[in-house]
């Protein structure tokens, strides 16, 4: 999942998957079509009270004021405000009521969910990007903050071109909106004859994706996100909803099983101290969703992946999603300290970078985040660093069979258990 | 549009907009969720009498049987049959009530538009071809032909790290396909007490895109295609319908206004032999087509751009394509020869890779043709041979106001009248 991740909605998804109108069930489906993106954009401004542009042609959209704006407005479904650029880290971004700025709420709230997740998210944050310089030795993380008008805001942190990583970034981000109702009954099945309004919801996240510069450095993601609805006001005794979700991932170009192994086993490690089912569940929900079905493959060797998860203690999950967080440096890091200086050949770097190839087209194609981002207006750089520096799409290309490039291609067709 | 735009039913686009029944509205579009999958795949497998597939979990997916057949099977509304390869390219891909094989028929068919539009975009992609091997000096395209077997199939050429270009691809294909009755009725109208089933259709194409490696010649891109439904037959009165689509239009990375006005006032002369209002009315819906939603920018110059067109006679439209098909060469080949040679430096490179990677993005996330095709299991490598060898993307990048990369930027968030 891409930096806004965070925002992507698992209840809209559910109600798209329950297809109960029209409108709905394209809620978070990017669409090839402007007639259709027409068609459900007037539906859900209405649903999310956003004002309704007036019917156009299709193929029609309006144009951008000029370069120096180059964001048309996104005629879609769910949009959020244009971004503040900030000179200035915020202590938080939450909302007052929430125990941001300073007013009573900030006394009490601090130990809200909402704050000790973004609080666990701004340290992972922090903690990542030292790790990384550090090991990297040369490249420094430029930082881009920015805020919304109603609340929320952002932290984008990117390395570009050091010593080991071309391309690494590490956000963070708090997003207050608006989800429609139905998504909200989808979720949690609130009696039909009860009709909430469209209900306010607060997401925050991490994400990252690093990509290394040597062919047998791996590629790494991560992404950890709390989700979180108000109570509906008008549809008494509906409760306030939460979800977590996340995961983390291992994309090499090249198999060294020792490392795939101490991958697989720190996110084990971190599964198995809150429950043993959680491992075999979330390595094999990883393999499922990193799945580039056009190619029948998988875009790497996976790890762990959960979403929409609600159905254990929220303490508990919330420590989980810590502990996940946490895992991050020492399930990554030994594995470059030793990939990152082995010689390698021009054939090595061109398959890494068909490889690269196979990162673009999972996101840009199927990954929920990148595809609810873009149609929903994020914030487009933050979402797009998920990309690497550069990718190669060769025609028909087949590795020999039984080369090391085969065996990555065959592990990323049939998934194995590493431990 | 890629290689199996051919492929793409604009009736079914027409009914997403009129969102007539969940299922529909999702025809067309690609889906981020596993689960919506799920729900559509069921509506039409049923609508398209396709093998039902088990309800699986959301996120779980079937695992391909091996690397030597690396595509799985793909859980979709509609889908087409596993293309066979071919050794020799046949005299046609048309059954044979078409004007196929040795029948009866094939002596009174070949006048039928199916059988002439495919033999134009045959000869059209013989002679572009011809005329890229003679310009690159170097390269050779290589041939892959394929068949389906209830019919159809199709031929792609690609020349790779040519002299002049790093990839070439010209592709036909000849699709028969059954689309849903509500596709069918949305498009042309039927009254709503004729309920037809399922639909046949014919859909044929030519799809080529030119990346060349000198970042001051530009990329190609052109397609033209032809869509024919059967008359339903338990739909009395339900005519046969037919539509033409298609365009040509130019990716530069930098501008020389002389090879864009050129290139534009080639395809204003091939518009103006058939209707004074073509060139401007195509213009603007490439201009429109064309444009990345999330960056507010186009894709690349324009050109002309046409879609769903039925609305003039049917033989003044194959006629028009034609000559449109026709005008590719004079359009392109003499900014080739200008500009092949022309010095270049790093910076240069790295500013078209930039806008190469614009191209994928734009292919993957919004082209229909691309997005229809790699959901419905259509050949992935011609599909995707759209996409150039290299592409980068870096954080955040900005040309400098004024410059001559600055200057393209604003032409494609501000598209210009060119002639």
């Amino acid at each position: 999942m891409p930096p806004m991740a965070a925002l992507y909605c698992p209840a809209a998804a559910a109600a798209a998957a329950a297809a109960s109108s029209p409108s709905l069930s394209s809620f978070a489906s990017p669409s090839p079509s402007p007639s259709s993106d027409r068609a459900r954009a007037s539906t859900f401004s209405l649903a999310f009270g956003l004002r309704a542009k007036p019917a156009i042609p299709a193929t029609t959209f309006g144009r951008p004021g000029g370069i120096v704006a180059p964001r048309s407005p996104i005629r879609c479904a769910v949009s959020i405000e244009k971004e503040t650029p900030e000179t200035e880290r915020p202590e938080t971004f939450l909302r007052e009521a929430d125990g941001g700025g300073n007013g009573a709420a900030a006394a009490v709230a601090p130990s809200s969910v909402r704050a000790r997740f973004e609080r666990m998210i701004r340290d992972a944050q922090d903690r990542v990007c030292e790790a990384i310089e550090a090991a990297d030795g040369g490249g420094k993380f430029k930082e881009d903050v920015w805020s919304r008008p109603g609340g929320g805001g952002g932290i984008s942190r990117v390395l570009q071109d050091g010593a080991i990583w071309e391309k690494a970034g590490v956000n963070v981000s708090v997003v207050y909106g608006v989800m429609p109702p139905e998504a909200y009954r989808a979720a949690k099945g609130v009696a039909s004859d009860h009709k909430p309004g469209p209900v306010p919801f607060f997401a925050a996240g991490i994400s990252s994706v690093l990509h290394p510069k040597n062919p047998f450095a791996p590629t790494l993601h991560f992404n950890y996100r709390y989700f979180e609805t108000d109570a509906p006001k008008d549809a008494p005794g509906a409760p306030r909803q939460w979800w977590f979700g996340g995961g983390t991932d291992l994309t090499p170009s090249y198999i060294f099983e020792e490392d795939v192994k101490h991958f697989h086993s720190v996110q084990k490690n971190a599964c198995d101290k809150f429950d043993s089912s959680f491992y075999p569940r979330f390595k094999k929900w990883c393999d499922d969703y990193f799945y580039i079905k056009h190619r029948g493959e998988r875009r790497g060797l996976g790890g762990i992946f959960f979403d929409d998860l609600n159905d254990y203690d929220q303490e508990m999950l919330l420590a989980f999603a810590t502990e996940c967080a946490n895992s991050v440096i020492p399930a990554y890091i030994p594995i470059i300290e030793k990939r990152k200086d082995t010689p390698f050949t021009e054939e090595h770097k061109a398959w890494q970078q068909l490889r690269r190839g196979r990162y673009v087209e999972f996101n840009l194609v199927y990954d929920r985040g990148t595809t609810f981002g873009l149609k929903t207006g994020g914030r487009i750089e933050s979402i797009l660093v998920s990309l690497p520096l550069t990718a190669r799409w060769e025609y028909d290309h087949k590795p020999e069979e039984g080369s090391e490039e085969w065996k990555l291609l065959d592990a990323c067709i049939n998934p194995k258990e590493w431990l």
